[in-house]
């Protein structure tokens, strides 16, 4: 068997099997996999090109993704096959169009689902903000050649334009002043994936538990901008189950802040968003206990949590309350030790 | 062959190296992942010993674990070995006791990192609302069992008080009116890891789209309620890099809909938290179209969004315009194919 | 830009980039990574082919994958090309070629990293205990039809002699001395979840190997502790399937030590916990040979086992045998090279 051959402006085919996780509950693909996977394509493939000759070593960095449609869904036990080439150059950037494609090995049939172009810029690899030369492809036909530099102009002048389009934050956690808790407030989403589910269909305690500490972290992250760890949990009560293809919201807040160590209150609430009922529930909650850490991996002082409403102050003599509780405990659990 | 039984109370051990992705970028391995590892123990240890014996096959399910220290942070390259154990049954509970160490496997040290005691409810296969019974274990002393006993009412009784801690809301979008922009707006967080990135240390391209794409789906399935997929993307620019070790915030609103489909806007923001300079930017913004389907794959009609301010309905007439004029480009490319 | 044509018996190609997750702290993707890759492209041309003809739909299923080596690593950062062929088909099984080759697209140097032969056998979707026929493919020569029915033969044999390799079971110990059997000795347990299986609800040959590869090297790195890189796995039949919703133990001892090898056996067992029948099997066993390498690449020598037992003696004796006859069987086939 004889290898393939590769040459710098060659074509470059992934594929795959689209899997349960890559899918939602009603078995299609995510159009965000199948980016992903035509991202990776062309990043290779540019990457690739722009390394083809001697000189600065460099990564080509995604600037730009036309419009594309999404023909057909892929379904899980698919196969999706990315094939991406080359297809204009300037001097600092890379057209590639890239074509997808849905294969089903049980029926043998075969579609096209997407066709997407790229822009890339190659960067230095040693120098991140200076742009590379990218060298340049041959044209098998003149028309060609004209053809890309007339997407290449037009493109560049739709970044100009909407280079402006930014609009205010969504979330506005940015208008809070620093040390507070809403400056820190943070709160994700997840889609219940196969892959989190027991073989009832409901989260395991595990997946869930992840969450809580990640939406901790960057709570105590926020607040501290340090190197940050979990010192502890509290008990955790798991008072409702958790269903597949439920979408669920991690939220968490800062409640008290000692000298060495913060305390986030995480809450995670269910939607059954598609389905027969639909609701939003309370399924957990528990206070996480986060210490910032020196790059030497020494506790450093915690700033302390500026409180601005009754309700905070009420959240932060309770959290206050749990921590000398927890302290006298565990000074006795000590003296028990060296009484022994 | 005849393998070993394995008795229903052993020991169970998992054991797995440390890698990047389960790490900050300090190396510390995030609690949340030794968590999920704890859990995966312990309900490994509490479905097989619920099953032990004849009757209603089952999957136990967490119900609680109890307050847990990290006595000392793991890093990238330790192997953490997790052990599970069952240490005391009730009627419709059992009681599992884990102990995490972490072991470098090139120096040879361990030492122990976490201890953990997790509560587990055998819930029916084919019944998910009804709780089984637990085989009784069998304990080596009777003091054994009596302290078992103490712990078990102790977390029963912490377990009916804390099921009143519930608080409001973090994120109020549950009290918006159904069908309106602020109904369906979702927004995620995700901490940059190694894996999402180039050799720059830069996120790629495909990694922020598959996020992207996540939320617009998250916004779409709200206000629809059914089975949605992507149909289109519009160009995408990606005017400024994120960073290894940045918290992105990526942001979904409904901004139009035509009878079949729904514009949604998604802007994706990095927070550079730790460094020396920190800010928050716009890093991508794009528009996804969205199309609800029936089970038999069909669309929909598509609810109408409901506009509650000028600066919605400016959004919704600009949705519009887009929506028009890729209608109408469609429209001419198809005559320019059947002229052909 | 034209579509790839694709035919029941033409070559695949699955390329991507290796990310950190992929690789150990030294930066050296996993053997079992690479074997997950092969394991991925060989289900996929022998299911498209298997069900290239009209009749019943099914699944190939891996029935073993012959010794392999791994010639060079591969790094973070470059990109991994695994083609794959079908070289041969009897009634009931499919011979799959793959190559791996490795590129780096910086500087655009690429390298073969490794050759696979493996055999699968296609399972009727609606009837897993049912085995399917398999088309036949067309063959350049009459000689390599010959050639493949030989290695037919030949591993239709060795399958047979294989199945009897067993052994007891591998039960940890924690206060060994160093460099004996049981000091090194590990093993890890995993959930088998929905994206591990194919659409029967079997578990992937590929997601076995890589756990497999994971135990062996947390064996070696134990021994040597230094950066280890898998060297070669012998041939690995798959005796039994393991079903979506079992628990397997992956297991791994050292059996052999030369002077800059060590062999290590690993073993998965399958456990059906919920469900009909519980029963605990043998499904797969194989020997992994590891190397240890220097920061800068170079081999180094492999401290020698301790051995402890009669039991451990003749298994070391028993990989010493492998050890030499593999070893011949190289010089020969260099010989055979030179001559030509």
């Amino acid at each position: 068997m004889s290898l393939p051959k590769i040459s710098s402006s060659s074509a470059i085919q992934i594929s795959r099997i689209m899997r349960p996780d890559d899918a939602n509950i009603a078995g299609n693909v995510h159009g965000g996999t199948i980016l992903k996977m035509i991202e990776e394509a062309g990043a290779i493939i540019s990457t690739r090109h722009c390394n083809s000759q001697d000189g600065e070593r460099c990564v080509a960095a995604l600037a730009r993704v036309e419009r594309t449609d999404f023909l057909s869904p892929m379904c899980i036990g698919e196969v999706g096959h990315v094939s991406a080439e080359i297809t204009y150059t300037s001097k600092h950037s890379v057209e590639v169009q890239v074509n997808v494609m849905a294969e089903n090995i049980l029926t043998g049939s075969k579609r096209v689902t997407n066709r997407a172009t790229l822009w890339y810029v190659p960067l230095s690899l040693t120098n991140v903000d200076k742009v590379t030369e990218v060298p340049p492809i041959q044209y098998e036909k003149k028309e060609l050649e004209e053809e890309g530099k007339k997407r290449y102009e037009d493109q560049k002048l739709e970044r100009m334009e909407t280079k402006q389009r930014n609009g205010e934050f969504i979330v506005p956690s940015v208008n809070q002043e620093e040390y507070t808790v809403g400056y820190s407030q943070s709160s994700l989403i997840h889609l219940v994936g196969p892959s989190d589910c027991t073989l009832h269909g409901f989260v395991h305690g595990g997946v869930t538990m992840k969450l809580m500490d990640e939406v901790a972290g960057i709570v105590a992250a926020r607040h501290c901008k340090t190197n940050i760890v979990t010192a502890s949990v509290d008990a955790i009560d798991f008072h409702r189950k958790i269903k597949k293809g439920c979408i669920i919201t991690i939220s968490g807040r800062m409640t008290f802040t000692s000298n060495k160590s913060m305390e986030i209150e995480v809450f995670v609430d269910a939607d059954t968003l598609v389905g027969d009922t639909q609701e939003r529930y309370r399924a957990v909650s528990a206070y996480f206990t986060y210490v910032s850490l020196s790059k030497e991996g020494k506790p450093l002082p915690v700033p302390q949590l500026v409180i601005e409403s009754e309700e905070e102050k009420k959240r932060f003599e309770e959290g206050k309350g749990r921590y000398l509780q927890t302290k006298a405990k565990r000074q006795a659990h000590m003296q028990s030790l060296t009484q022994q």
